[in-house]
């Protein structure tokens, strides 16, 4: 059988120079049209395959994917999908390759199929991936927590004591992960400025985004047992684009001692196709050097980081796109694999659509951080957009858009976009 | 139709003086024995009322539950009756208060109905009650607020500037929570004493236990909506107790900036039966003054605290049982209306099953403290134990128990219990 990454590949489909989506990607993702229920597919070109289509037409019947097939692909979310585990995912993904190969007719033959599986991404509603059973925001860019650290705390000892020894995390709030698209309501809250007197309630002054990657669980584990880091990226479906919208003002007054809550789960965004981990397989790249050596349990060898380039543009209502700042997932300090290590290191059970969030991704340049607290450095320096205005913070109306790719030796593969636009607060 | 509070209902069935479940409480779970697959169950005295037996005798036919009878009845949560909204909820409770009354001859009269409605208890085993969609643990009593201040922070300043203006909590792990009678595995983890020069990994030698009371979700709101303090008990369904182990020396060295994470997220324990907010009624109080008055989205009038009495035991291994705190949940500064509302009040969306937990409830004397960090303040004052043993921390082996009621007039209500027993930690 082909690699499926082999760079080689091409498919009878055309697919643009510079597609997100290439035959060597192939992401997964769930979709609806107004004819279509929600169904499972896969992203190609400019198209979307219809995993539940293709599956109807009998091209996954020698696959062995067990009794829960082909319902499995018209679920609201690919979470019983990625629970039929890691061979199942890439016997598809496998089969899905083939299918599209220039030189397999199989498909392309069929009047009737080709008219039933392949829809117009442009036709498509895409649907938030997977049911996020629990949602952790790392805080892994050792970038991002010395910027933080200079800014809020001791520029002289920005980074914590415990920073470098542990990928620190905090849970998030699973309910309100919304998919691409979703306009984001600018949340009311508490806040209190240092001067002021006391607190008031009313429309956050600070909402920004965060630039982050996710990626999410593909197997579980039981309460109790632990995974060794050699065998965490096992525990890996996918990857997606993901915007940690935070509300600095609710939170820098909320979240001493107990950590992040309301300054960030009035939403967060992912982009709608899981990239697959062995999509990425030729994108490892090193990470940054580890010092002091990590402790025994978080101590990988090999690569474990992902040359993922990512972007912020920011577009106010009517006006030009801007793009703001331009990091890499590569920049890492923690893994992911050291991250869900850590995360089950006490015996806390994972779960199958578990979602775990980077942290912002900041680079050392002052073109690459991920917020806008860095980017206009809480406020001191206000951000140039192209229509000539400037930001301290998002207004109403903006709207942040993040894209991801991968790309080496003329392969790109990419992870599309997460985008979402700033509503104004509800009244009162 | 009579009020199922009502103080003068008896039951034809024996209810021993002093009993958790006499017919004025009839709390909701979830159980399971040999021969029925997970059912749910009221408690009554020491019996389980199988509520799906029950509707298959016809005796929920003119209550309108709609097209999900019975089936709802024969699932491994609640969360699906739970969902039919609050009418339902009480008309099943009336409508089970009804039936068991000791003038009503419908159930008690049919031999047949008579052996499949009704369990001993003691013949059951009792499963998780929901299954937690988000689980928020709050840090809503000012007295461990301020014994923890005094402990980790400045004496002179031990409640945080934030602390009496929100309700301060933090997203724990929903998937880690487990139903009483779950033993608990010590955890391994990462942790550094103050003097040592670099941090260790290990089995957390400061394990404790806290004392809360959580609430159960009841009716959903959607992402952008917020809850007005004066429906916020609309969204409650009932209340457990909740034991949130934690790993102190775990949690001290993660938990700045981000919160608590991997102290805690090794488990959870919650009570089978869930005591719903209506029979709860009788028992409302007054809680603290609140100095200064919360802003007006937090505003409360009348009573919205509950007078739940609460106990922990420790039970060595082999050993006796002693009593080490008597507390009150009446005594919470930030009742469980303003936790919703402020849970609420940047939008987020509330899920039905959601579990709130209060934070560790501590009195304000030296026996009503609700954790062994306060107990044993820190490990200097060592809890003495009826085996003559003593405790700074919990040992392997000892088995925490909690319990909590209810009681006025001659009526008492209670939650039954709450117990877990310590296991040593996996190795290395």
């Amino acid at each position: 059988m082909a690699n499926p990454n082999d760079p080689a590949l091409h498919s009878w489909i055309d697919i643009a120079p510079g597609s997100d989506f290439p035959i060597q990607n192939l992401p997964f993702g769930v979709f609806e049209t107004a004819e279509r229920g929600p169904r499972l597919g896969v992203a190609i070109g400019e198209y979307v395959l219809d995993l539940y289509a293709v599956a109807q037409f009998g091209f996954f019947d020698d696959l062995e994917l067990g009794a829960k097939m082909p319902k499995v692909f018209r679920r609201r979310s690919l979470n019983q999908f990625i629970a039929l585990g890691r061979p199942a995912w890439r016997a598809v993904r496998q089969r899905v390759s083939e299918l599209l190969r220039h030189d397999n007719p199989a498909l392309r033959n069929q009047e009737e199929a080709m008219r039933e599986c392949l829809v117009r991404q442009s036709e498509v509603r895409m649907l938030r991936p997977v049911k996020p059973q629990n949602y952790t925001d790392f805080y892994s860019s050792i970038e991002h927590a010395t910027n933080v650290g200079i800014m809020f705390r001791d520029p002289a000892n920005a980074l914590l004591p415990n920073w470098r020894h542990i990928p620190i995390g905090y849970h998030g709030r699973a309910s309100s992960i919304v998919v691409s698209g979703t306009d984001i309501r600018r949340p009311n809250g508490q806040r209190k400025a240092p001067d002021a007197a006391a607190p008031s309630f009313g429309p956050s002054q600070q909402l920004d985004f965060e630039l982050e990657v996710g990626f999410i669980v593909g197997k579980g584990t039981h309460l109790g047992e632990t995974v060794p880091i050699q065998y965490a990226e096992e525990h890996i479906f996918g990857l997606v684009l993901f915007n940690d919208w935070s509300a600095r003002d609710i939170q820098s007054w909320e979240y001493v001692p107990l950590g992040p809550f309301l300054g960030k789960s009035f939403g967060s965004s992912v982009s709608p196709w899981v990239v697959t981990l062995d999509a990425l397989e030729p994108f490892r790249v090193a990470g940054p050097v580890q010092e002091p050596e990590p402790l025994l349990y978080l101590r990988q060898l090999d690569n474990h980081n992902f040359d993922v380039h990512l972007e912020v543009a920011i577009q106010p209502e009517g006006g030009p796109e801007t793009t703001v700042s331009r990091s890499n997932f590569g920049l890492m300090y923690w893994s992911m694999a050291q991250q869900l290590t850590h995360q089950a290191s006490n015996g806390c059970n994972l779960q199958v659509g578990d979602l775990y969030a980077s942290g912002t991704i900041s680079g050392a340049t002052p073109d690459s951080l991920g917020s806008m607290l860095e980017l206009a450095w809480r406020g001191t320096r206000p951000l140039p957009l192209a229509d000539g205005s400037e930001r301290k913070f998002l207004l109403d109306g903006d709207r942040v858009t993040m894209r991801g790719y991968c790309e080496k030796d003329g392969l790109r593969i990419g992870f599309g976009e997460v985008t979402g636009k700033v509503l104004p607060a509800p009244a009162g």
